[in-house]
């Protein structure tokens, strides 16, 4: 893997080392494929092929699932090691050496990553220095790794977008099916509440196999207005306001989409930043081509929304109101990983074949109560941009049902 | 909180410092209550209430439902640090030195806990280190703090389970309408596969909104009889074999329990097996109250398996055919978490009330293929055990039909 080589060679290390509390880590799942585990370690010296050590006998099935070559717990002796009471830090430290002896990695300079307890990875590395080893941060170069996908990679994000998708459908159709009832809409005789839609949401992902370890995003009006705010269960849904909807569910990988809802007549506010949103969305999608910073993205869609009269992050720094926030970022092992979209910004803010990644403009007003948000997710390949979220973009739920 | 000035007394440290990637990691989310945060720190001094710093301005309602005294992007000059271009080791080691002198702590020796990258957390006390910053792992002292449940807590892991209980229910009665096709069961004239319990399970854990961070082992035979091999979704199932439906799900607070099924009459090695599991769980949960060690229950269900002629850890120590495992883990915020059932453990290791636990034993036979475990979680109260998976155990799923 040239890219692994340029990388250390850059840090001047002789290795990337990932220690894991669990397979499933962002820093340990770009290389295993479908393996599980549970504490585990990769080396991966910079001119041979990586090793993959796992600590418990009982997933010796699951690590020859990883397609890397194991290094198992009889190798790296875990069994005495726990017999003779080794503490967490005496034993990750005898394990971490261990393995890299058999990687044949000798003492030096590497690039640590990954989810293990940061108190116990301080206190093992400070451990490890005594015996002549130093460690740089290397999550940098998992995510440079884990940034350029592979078709097989893209396919399967493209899947768990399209779960997304049919739970945005059924949102859609649970809205357009309601009724206003004295201020509140109601289904089946009931208030139509952010927890229904829910548990709506949840069934949907449950028959694509999907989970949600990161949550959702279901906020109206007050509550969309901030843009990390996950919303309330018990909060009944109100005609006339603004609904996000932000799913990010993950089956191995993740995918991301956002849409916005209103059920009956917006007001003007809101139908003309919808419209401005709408317009920024498509905007940055013609403009994203291999070799394009996401950062000059940001800067077009923060031109747009100027011209209309909307504050952004470049005219105003720090604001509530208007454009608030960063136009993408890159979505697979992570919600959000590289291609970045931000300012500062080195090879990992310019995108390329490969980069799976959204575009997602929104404006806010937290006073005035409302908030519009369009996320698509793509897919950059040789041949141009695929769009992975295909659906409607109307804030009328009812014209999901035409299509 | 007593119990943290004695922890930390005990490792001379003047406060927990916990660095979290995302809220929702057992670091971190036993303190914060139904707030979801990304990047964010918790500072605990000894003798004062904690705070909670956060990085995004996004995320200030979330931080506000945390109870916890927050400390803001705003007063932690987050902007200005990000606008000056800090790299993440640089903007983490702003951010601890800035939210430690708000919360009143000068530099010194603390307890470091949490999910911050492994390399990004060794490089950020690298640096506060030359500022007279020292660090002990502290991951530890969470869990202890973890440890003990209050009624509220337990009541949430309660419903949790019951959840898992209906899947399990749901699997039983897949089961029971099967039937014995060309040596494979079949139902509605296809083949019943590893892959459409788990789709049932999913719709069934979707229902009660929980979620499966860490998926599930639905694990026929040979696959069953490593404990760890989660099971493939293409297998087949079969009349006569073993297979385990071991369900960890969460919602915030994780259940965990096990059942294992046999389709049709089973041999009678798997009959065996499965009444000495059933025997050393009832022995096990009649020993289980406060002050008595995990390891205790341990040996007395070794000695159980041993008379019936089975190899235990004790006796055949490495051995995979026979008990092959610890005997439970505590649940709650990780699915392994204290009590501890290891040989050797401090006061992790013994029952106290308020704790929250499985007790799982199991047999398992490779060459033979075959595996039994029958998992119940149970939370001790001051009154007694109270058992949270209430659900039969019998091997032929017609039996759960009838109660």
């Amino acid at each position: 893997m040239r890219l692994l080589e340029e990388l250390l060679e850059d840090q001047r290390a002789k290795a990337l080392l990932v220690l894991a509390r669990a397979s499933h880590e962002a820093c340990l799942a770009p290389f295993i494929g479908p393996a599980r585990l549970h504490e585990s370690l990769l080396i991966w010296p910079r001119d041979r092929p990586p090793r993959l050590a796992y600590l418990s006998p009982l997933e010796r099935d699951e690590a020859a699932a990883s397609g890397i070559r194991p290094l198992s717990p009889e190798e790296l002796d875990v069994a005495r090691a726990v017999q003779e009471g080794y503490d967490p830090v005496e034993l990750w430290s005898h394990v971490v050496a261990r393995a890299a002896e058999r990687a044949g990695v000798t003492p030096g300079r590497v690039a640590l990553a990954g989810g293990l307890d940061a108190g116990l990875a301080v206190a093992v590395c400070d451990r490890l220095a005594a015996d002549g080893w130093s460690f740089v941060p290397g999550a940098g170069i998992v995510e440079r790794l884990a940034k350029r996908k592979d078709a097989a990679t893209v396919g399967a994000v493209c899947r768990v977008a399209a779960g997304a998708g049919d739970a945005l459908r059924r949102v859609a159709a649970l809205l357009a099916a309601a009724h206003a009832g004295d201020g509140v809409l109601e289904l089946g005789g009931e208030a139509l509440t952010v927890g229904r839609l829910r548990r709506e949401i949840a069934l949907v992902l449950a028959h694509h196999r999907l989970e949600q370890p990161e949550g959702n995003i279901v906020a109206p009006a007050e509550e969309g207005a901030v843009p990390h705010t996950s919303g309330s269960d018990p909060r009944p849904l109100r005609p006339g306001e603004s609904l996000i909807v932000d799913l990010f569910p993950r089956r191995r990988l993740f995918a991301d989409v956002t849409r916005t809802f209103c059920v009956g007549p917006p007001s003007d506010e809101l139908a003309a930043a919808h419209a401005a949103v709408r317009r920024a969305l498509e905007r940055a999608r013609a403009d994203a081509r291999p070799g394009v910073r996401g950062w000059q993205l940001q800067e077009t869609v923060c031109e747009l929304f100027a011209e209309r009269g909307y504050e952004t992050p470049i005219s105003h720094p720090g604001s509530e109101r208007g454009y608030v926030h960063g136009l993408g970022h890159g979505v697979g092992w992570r919600v959000h990983e590289y291609p970045s979209f931000r300012r500062k910004s080195g090879d990992e803010g310019r995108l390329e074949a490969g980069d799976v990644f959204t575009l997602e403009p929104g404006l806010y007003h937290p006073e005035a109560g409302w908030a519009v948000r369009l996320e698509d997710l793509h897919a950059l390949n040789d041949d141009g941009l695929e769009l992975l979220t295909p659906l409607p973009y109307d804030l009328d739920p009812r014209a999901w049902r035409q299509l």
